[in-house]
């Protein structure tokens, strides 16, 4: 049942009296229930008790916080159809999208729970005594990554569940062993208090300390701003817009003691078509990303809004066709009405730049809030001169690019702003010839694609969700994979201590059977 | 030959007009050499060759990374007694330290070098294609840690060698494919010059693009503020003050790319003595931490600069033989003038609060800029209260805070800056029933030492060196051992990469043999 209330570690909590409301897209009307934002005394609260719980769940060994990670896992699929129609109605997505969005919180959940279950992910380095070295004997060190302390995790508008209340974010930090507190998308409330009740039931079913978890509603930037500079708040986890996680940043940086924040800010994924993958493939290259910009209405970060090509008969017959194509694909409803308006007001100032033409747009009335998707292309000279063409537009739109040369295509790149992604669309042998413009992509992005689309992002070890500035605010880390939990945790070392008091990471017998650097050597074998 | 220029790249440049020479404090003269500081126009030039010679560099296989190293290495003891010579008379410390510096130095770039030779550290994951997999196929996805750019590292005063021109952010920089340009330490610009020229006929011998390393002399704070700002520049690596570390901090923060500022700011090192652990033996840890706290005349910024224990006979017995102890220690000659001045304001300011007593302190007169040692103490109740007493005094000095009881030791822990090192003096068995002290105390720092002393870190894999906030700016990486490389990388994905464009480490016949997580298992098979 969604009460509107915030969770305050276990404890439903509504003190306040800023309130708002959920809203259906579709529909095009508000949803039932109040929300009600959360105080600074409830704010004050949430991080208290998660400062507290600390303590403890920073020692809760692998398993044991494996259990919990699977039971929020289980907890999440238990709300079933209440869970996925409350997503439907505050997002205005599809029940496919629903269903496989939260298949892959779940899945994401269980790749964290396995990963601390089995334990070598903490990066254990031994470096025995040595006591007869000369000048001076070696002293034994040993290291291991622990927890930084209470996280923030701000929701993202676009992924009511894999990117918000238990996504990603929540999931890496649950499991490095740091609390979390939430600060919930106004967006989609009710799906994440939802989302918050399977956490509390899975922390109450596990044993976990009060605290270790808290959903707080925010309606504006107030909460999140609170939240960041509090001094018990040790890092920040974001996913959103270019201005938001800046301002985050500045905060986060401003305060007496600054703390880590990682903010994945989206990008417009710059797709590169070498002259001769065009030569034969146009069509169906323009095909496929006719239906890469509409995917989820266009409203992905990896959203492909820049394509980049020398002019020729193969880059004006790819136009025609993705013009054609782009146009056939029906409507869809967007988010929210304010993503519906930014998306028309982003879109027509793009439109409405000088040498910017229109080759594909929707013109008749659709559905409120359904986004009329377009293709818009520009020479290569206004694209460099002109910044706000580098703009994002989120959404179903897609500037093509027409540069004169090779040369100006890899200056092109080479001026890009930090992005998510790049790809490269190439017959098999011509990229080799352009391995400068390859270098120039692969050193403004997180991800390089060959002959694909940016559009989904598999979760997997080898997965880089981040990238150079603004992709993201440090491209040293991810927000997607296995590796996402490395933002939340620091390196430790023990000197000389004693063997019976070291965490079982770093005893000598190795009681965890987890794979070690002892004397620069990986082992799974007792010292 | 020390000219007093600055190294653009290869090439010797002086062209400014202000101009300065170092100081031996030892002898209280000038030395002979004029430095020229790096003019605008010559940083300009340092930082765009460095991004040229980035864009060969970043691509530079292991083998002849590690060629380079070892060659840095080669010349910087080819310089033999002239370096050595050089060091003393610019920082005034014994030539045994000099030479056990040059060692370290020496071993950091070799250490570096194997670590690339093998090439493992690149954290290579490979997740191939499932093109069955349902509903959708899986793409493949391989990652791997690629540099960032060109870094700008600032030298040490307390380190003329292993933490300035070819320290260790130098070395693992290096390492990682980044250029550096480091900015010279003004007290041994000298030592740095010749370091310098050392690495500049290494790059010659090896082949290395001009402009992967540079070095520019500066006198005051202009040339590095410059460097931080610079849009080219892409990280930083220092150690030196907080003051010092903060300000490049919130400039690279201010950047319109932030950029990552990781600076070792120093600490108080706060050594606990459990009761029991001075009933018996409290004359054997005074005399030790006698030493420790003059070790290097007290100028390590793992220094031990606050002693805390409970109020008893022990503690007492400690006190009065640490006070004997550590004024028969011949004072010694500190860096420079003007850090002894500073040396001698912040102990007086310490000696001068409320409450605080001087048991220790050489009053007869001591050679000009030689260090007189001092030891004072306080009740836990004031030292709670007056953050002056939680300030670093740089130099031979330590205060031993008075604990009324364990709670109040275990508050004063709790409220601690962030700290290097923190060290537990107990009975073998009494550390056990100070859990809760223990625990505060491993929050507060980066590294906890059981019955030693903080000074001396070993250049180990299993090494921390950093620490919670203001130790380091992000407690998330090291200074030392092999990881200090993580700074200066980033993780970079490939998708469906065609096998022979890819780099070695992530080829399908594994020709590098390194060890790599595919399919979420350690391997070093092929695919």
């Amino acid at each position: 049942m969604i009460t509107g209330k915030n969770y305050i570690g276990n404890s439903l909590s509504g003190k306040g009296t800023i309130t708002y409301k959920t809203y259906n897209p579709k529909s095009n009307s508000e949803n039932e229930t109040t929300f009600t934002e959360a105080t600074a005394e409830e704010i004050e609260e949430a991080v208290n008790l998660a400062s507290e719980a600390f303590k403890e769940f920073q020692t809760i060994s692998g398993p044991k916080k494996a259990a919990f990670l699977n039971a929020i896992a289980d907890e999440i699929l238990a709300l079933d159809d209440e869970l996925v129609q409350t997503y439907m109605s505050e997002s205005g997505l599809p029940e496919g999208r629903a269903k496989g969005e939260r298949g892959r919180t779940i899945g994401q959940l269980r790749t964290f729970a396995a990963l601390v279950e089995e334990g070598s992910w903490v990066e254990a380095r031994i470096d025995p005594a040595q006591p007869n070295r000369e000048p001076r004997p070696r002293v034994d060190v040993r290291k291991m990554l622990v927890p930084i302390g209470p996280i923030v995790v701000f929701g993202a508008s676009n992924f009511p569940l894999a990117y918000s209340t238990a996504g990603g974010d929540t999931a890496s930090a649950l499991a490095s062993g740091c609390p979390v507190i939430v600060k919930s998308h106004p967006m989609h409330a009710g799906t994440g208090e939802l989302v918050a009740s399977a956490i509390q039931k899975a922390a109450e079913k596990t044993d976990m300390p009060n605290g270790v978890f808290s959903n707080l509603n925010s309606s504006g930037i107030e909460v999140g701003q609170q939240l960041v500079a509090h001094p018990k708040v040790k890092g920040v986890g974001f996913t959103g817009s270019i201005r938001g996680g800046r301002a985050l940043l500045d905060l986060a940086a401003k305060r007496p003691e600054p703390i880590p924040v990682f903010a994945e800010m989206g990008s417009i994924n710059p797709v590169v078509f070498l002259p001769k993958s065009l030569e034969t493939k146009a069509e169906t290259w323009a095909k496929t990303y006719a239906g890469s910009i509409t995917l989820g209405t266009g409203q992905f970060c990896t959203n492909p809004g820049l394509i980049l090509g020398i002019k020729s008969e193969g880059l004006t017959s790819f136009i025609d066709t993705l013009s054609n194509e782009i146009i056939q694909i029906a409507p869809k409803c967007m988010l929210h009405p304010n993503i519906h308006a930014a998306y028309t007001n982003n879109k027509l100032q793009a439109l409405d730049q000088n040498n910017v033409i229109t080759v594909a747009a929707i013109t008749e009335t659709v559905t409120e809030n359904y986004a009329q998707q377009a293709v818009a292309t520009v020479d290569g000279k206004t694209f460099l001169e002109n910044k706000t063409l580098h703009e994002e537009v989120f959404g179903p739109f897609s500037l093509v690019v027409q540069c004169e040369n090779a040369a100006e295509l890899e200056e092109i790149i080479a001026n890009l702003e930090g992005q998510l992604t790049g790809t490269i669309i190439s017959e098999e042998n011509e990229v080799s010839s352009y391995e400068s413009v390859v270098q120039a992509l692969a050193s403004r992005v997180g991800r390089i694609i060959f002959n694909g689309v940016p559009t989904g992002v598999e979760v997997v070890p080898a997965m880089l969700h981040g990238g150079p500035y603004p992709a993201s605010t440090d491209s040293r880390f991810t927000a997607v994979g296995r590796d996402a939990i490395k933002r939340w945790v620091r390196p430790f070392s023990y000197q000389d201590w004693p063997n019976e008091l070291l965490p079982d990471e770093l005893k000598n017998e190795n009681p965890l059977g987890i794979l070690r650097l002892v004397n620069d050597q990986e082992t799974t074998d007792k010292l």
